[in-house]
């Protein structure tokens, strides 16, 4: 049967989704224990990659499996056998045509920015500290240029490996609560680094190293230079993906925004 | 010059805040901090004591020092030798009169937790994981029970040092938002182990184990046998101490309640 199946993890341990040679990923360590526990070798497939240190509230991921326990039980028996900083949150039989990649229609990601001189003890592997004050009045004022579909070649880290740079992005979404500013962005796929690169740009526009009209720039010349930093992987949380059950994506998203912790 | 510092950390490697033979605490590591910074061994004096793993957003503390540093800019200094589970997020000169622990008005505790089937990758250190449904409506009805000066002697643990156990709850509140409760309370003092045991009980009146009436009877007996279990410590966050500065303690607590990011 093919097992669909949500995972929470902390990224600050692994060098990514992916397998690699030079380090743990999630990806293997949720292999190991479905093998642990069916016998079987099976892949995972994951909606997408992460890159090393980004954190994933909900990836959604699918394999094959024989083992005869049910479904809906496989995700307590694998949080056994998984380390805490990777949770199994749910599981259920999945269609045979399902796949977790080439069926997901968009992707909800998540960067944390944290506007203080001194930086937080207790959420330092959740946030990019930035210990100078921003503009977020301009930062947001920025922000409409990204939605729709256009190239973003721009906003690609070289090491990319789209075949092509047309992406769209639905929202873009910079909220501020205290010394916390949270960008959410949902577009439909992301280029290497490019939730990254924009919540990086949009530092550089706050801090007044890059003008308001950085994105529209970028998108119009298809210049990485015309952006700004490429922001460090902890600040970035993957929060969900959506498939054809979740219907008008703009609509579920707003739901799904009550109720995060982070 | 006296010297009023807020700490903010994550109390996961810790013994806690006081100084032990038999870990090391929050305490010690700032002491040996200032120490390095000034050459001068000092007693940093907190506003009161956590718990191993309780974290703290806001601990206000003090001590005494003859560095020619400019006060403002000490938390700067320290954060350089501090660790970084351990961050000072404002130092300023204070009167000499000031004490942190003598002049505290009343302490904000915030306790969170997870009421899902699975815990949680990203906040595991930092929240009580409860795998079972919780009648929140019922936990909350509870709370006004617990507002007001009582003597709260069935809510220490043995092991307490309290001269007398009347204390008084200003505020006691329980919000629910997707699968997080957060239990706020605000007090003029609490007694060791207190909030716990009023977060465990809360936990066993939700979940039927205890009826609503559990903390009146808890007051009325003075028995601590007629409460819930004594809630985990990595669920509890100290989220600040107030002072005459802050003027009316609930209008203020409610100003702060915003911008907390957890």
């Amino acid at each position: 049967m093919r097992v669909r199946m949500d995972v929470e993890y902390d990224g600050t341990n692994y060098c990514g989704w992916q397998r690699q040679d030079n380090g743990t990923s999630v990806q293997q360590v949720i292999e190991d224990a479905v093998e642990k526990l069916s016998g079987q070798r099976v892949a995972v497939h994951g909606a997408g990659r992460t890159d090393a240190g980004v954190h994933a509230l909900c990836m959604t991921c699918h394999f094959d499996t024989g083992t005869s326990i049910p479904p809906e039980r496989l995700g307590y028996a694998l949080n056994f056998l998984l380390p805490e900083d990777v949770r199994v949150k749910e599981t259920r039989r999945a269609d045979e045509s399902f796949h977790a990649r080439f069926d997901a229609r968009a992707k909800w990601y998540r960067y944390r920015i944290l506007m203080h001189p001194q930086g937080s003890a207790l959420f330092r592997r959740m946030c990019w500290h930035v210990p100078y004050g921003l503009d977020t009045k301009r930062m947001q004022s920025a922000l409409p240029d990204l939605l729709g579909t256009h190239d973003y070649g721009a906003f690609e880290a070289s090491g990319g490996s789209a075949k092509h740079t047309v992406r769209t992005v639905h929202r873009a979404q910079l909220t501020s609560s205290g010394d916390w500013l949270t960008l959410d962005i949902v577009g439909d796929a992301f280029l290497y680094n490019m939730v990254r690169i924009i919540a990086g740009t949009l530092v550089d526009i706050g801090r007044g190293k890059c003008d308001a009209n950085a994105f529209a720039r970028m998108i119009q010349t298809k210049d990485r230079l015309q952006g700004g930093v490429t922001a460090p992987a902890h600040g970035l949380m993957l929060m969900r993906v959506f498939y054809d059950e979740h219907g008008d994506i703009r609509e579920k998203w707003a739901q799904m925004m009550d109720g995060k912790p982070w």
